[in-house]
């Protein structure tokens, strides 16, 4: 018996934890997906503060207890003093992957010039990978729709389920003779 | 009463530091500072030898007493066996904003293929940014001039004064609904 | 009397080392070498399996006993657990140069998505400079052509020997003022 394939996500905001926000990056995302996998999947969502050791607590539950192959983050990314989802990200993480972060900054950056403040990353935990996606719709899709191509690949590699995604939308890319 | 604005130079280099070179980076970032900047400022211009120590103190002391809300530094950061510069402002950040050097490379590919050498780094201390640069007068200029936009931005999420620009030299971006 | 200039290459590979798979790697790498240097040099090339342990005392070896100038990986650099070349080269480098990780992605990325699983990096052992490339010899080719142009003046940097190349195939650059 196969077990569903999961992805984690992960609103990472004081206001919208409080309720006095509402959450608009977690939908985006979750909207996001659904128009990409073409594979069965679930998603389990969290709304947490911007707190690193829940942060981190969130992540490694997400990974090693519910078994996401894919988390993403939305939110805290900034360089200011209550931004630490990066900071979280890294020490829950086996490895980094920086192509994430840096073709994502250099995708906003074709849009705006303060995407060089954004501190986002990706990495492995396990058979999880994680990613740091901003807090702004907008850029949450412009960010995830340019790394989706690599991601099933990616999750092939760390022994995940097969991702299948709708061509039009993302043509995940699996190299030939590897 | 407000404290004026006040934006540390920090000039790392070995031999202008003895008075054999004449410091030409220090000079080149205040007078295109002058051009870039409309609100009022004072610069504290400093140059010191590329000691890794000397480098972590002058940095702390510009932001933590003379409260700086920026300080840039020239010189150190290429392959060299002296070149200590970005060991010294890691050491004394919270956080690192891989985005500037990446667009400041990018920027500098462009010209020169040795680009790649250069190790520069911005990153968060408390409510000062700081950024390393280049050397050479000319790689100074192209990158500032790449990363400003970020700037008057970045220093507002960080608690810093209000910077504000000249338009026709750089466009400050400050996105709307955050 | 003047030492040879000496090159590791080191093939980074489970089953290449084992013997059950044959080294396609490390002969791209040297054959690509001679095409582009013009200079004397002698190649020290060794297999070896994703031992962290083994690949960091490998590289020690060359770089502090060979005395090569430069060293060269290939393979290991992904996301799969075994890939532990990155984390091998930056425990024995003394400086990492983000540069060359950003600009080998940037370019492989113009032929596959998944460049940016890719965790290549580059840095400085005391006078010795370590890169790390791909696997796959097309790729090898792609990004050591691509950072080549700036590694003659970086070994001249760390007080390496002077290497020259076959304008037709690298144009290297020297900076004129430094």
């Amino acid at each position: 018996m196969n077990n569903p394939i999961r992805i984690g996500i992960v609103t990472v905001s004081d206001r919208a934890s409080l309720g006095v926000y509402q959450d608009l990056g977690g939908p985006a995302i979750s909207k996001l997906l659904h128009e990409i996998l073409s594979c069965n999947f679930e998603i389990i969502a969290k709304i947490i503060p911007d707190e690193q050791p829940l942060i981190e607590s969130t992540l490694k539950e997400l990974c090693d207890v519910d078994k996401c192959c894919l988390v993403v983050t939305t939110g805290g990314t900034g360089p200011a003093k209550r931004d630490v989802t990066p900071e979280a990200t890294e020490a829950v993480c086996d490895k980094i992957l920086d192509g994430f972060g840096e073709q994502m900054r250099a995708i906003s950056l074709k849009i705006v010039p303060t995407a060089i403040l954004s501190r986002q990353i990706a990495g492995i935990r396990g058979s999880t990978l994680i990613i740091n996606l901003p807090g702004k719709p907008s850029a949450i899709r412009d960010c995830l729709l340019a790394v989706f191509p690599a991601i099933p690949y990616c999750i092939d590699l760390i022994d995940g389920p097969f991702l299948t995604t709708h061509e039009n939308i993302v043509l995940a890319f699996r190299p030939k003779n590897k």
